[in-house]
């Protein structure tokens, strides 16, 4: 095999790494902790679904791709809760791991993958927007099928909660305000989300 | 909720149900079954990582669509392994497990993803190819990083390995004679894959 193909093959094989890294979240019914290779799945299938809600115009190939790779990184760097404490050096750790993994791909294609995890974090550009929308969809909808699971396991007030879906509601609107809230409402009803 | 997001939400929920459709190849070094969710997750990096190999060019947007929801249909018509004997109704099981499962979207949408769906399966246009192909090499690559489980699990003969790589010689022959049959030589020579 050529040093090329090699590089390509051989971060294929890494990223299988990505199937074992778990989050908060519950998956099918409240079963099991999901991986991240599922969340991101599922995050595009989001987009796929959701799109139309979305107020800007976006390049799908671009949006698919940046969620296809945006927790590749969490390979050496590991998983944040999204309602955990956040580490000062985070975005360094997670840095350092997007550089590791991407570089074992040839120069150019690492690069362009680094760019386009770099552009997600900075949430810019329209397309990082609208997958940031998708990350905090999915994460939403995976507490609804489990009764506030992650809710419930971080002791959530609703100021938390809010700050968490802020995208969705200035990107994303009317998921806001006729899905997302409604729901907020009713789980606060629960005394699932705290006041 | 309006009826149309309400629609979407929902199919957004009954997804979640292919993290729990398991395979037979086996993830994170041979540790555990596969699911729907991974591999389509996987399979997607693939078309990403080697698309400079196919011979035509494609709209990576329809590939990597097609790609996320080609085992959707597997929801209600379940996995059929690579190597086992392919049921007469195959094909129309999927089909009915399809126009259920899309059909939870509104009318177009639905029919979109049916209509996608149905390009995938026919293989004939230039995405529905090298979606198959990414298919083959998800498939390929997850029984080299588990010492050829399925191919010892099902006594895989070469003539059998071969037509399972069809697309992968056909459409990226580069791929076939650098990467995929040298691994097949190696896997005969260690009695894996029989003569």
């Amino acid at each position: 095999m050529q040093n090329r193909l090699q590089q390509q093959i051989h971060f294929l094989y890494e990223i299988d790494k990505v199937k074992d890294i778990f989050r908060q979240s519950l998956v099918v019914n409240g079963k099991r902790e999901e991986n991240d290779a599922e969340h991101s799945w599922h995050m595009a299938m989001t987009a796929i679904t959701l799109q139309e809600y979305f107020l800007e115009p976006v390049n799908m190939e671009k949006v698919l791709k940046m969620i296809l790779i945006h927790d590749i990184i969490e390979i050496y760097a590991g998983d944040t809760p999204a309602f955990s404490e956040i580490r000062d050096d985070k975005f360094e750790a997670e840095f350092e791991s997007a550089k590791k993994v991407f570089g074992i791909l040839p120069v150019k294609e690492s690069e362009e993958l680094l760019n386009l995890w770099l552009e997600f974090e900075a949430m810019e550009t329209s397309e990082a927007k609208f997958a940031t929308v998708c990350d905090r969809l999915q994460g939403f909808i995976q507490n609804l099928t489990s009764d506030g699971h992650t809710w419930k396991k971080f002791n959530v007030s609703i100021d938390k909660v809010l700050k968490g879906a802020e995208p969705i509601k200035l990107y994303t609107p009317k998921l806001f305000y006729d899905f997302v809230m409604p729901e907020f409402e009713e789980y606060m009803k629960k005394g699932i989300i705290k006041p």
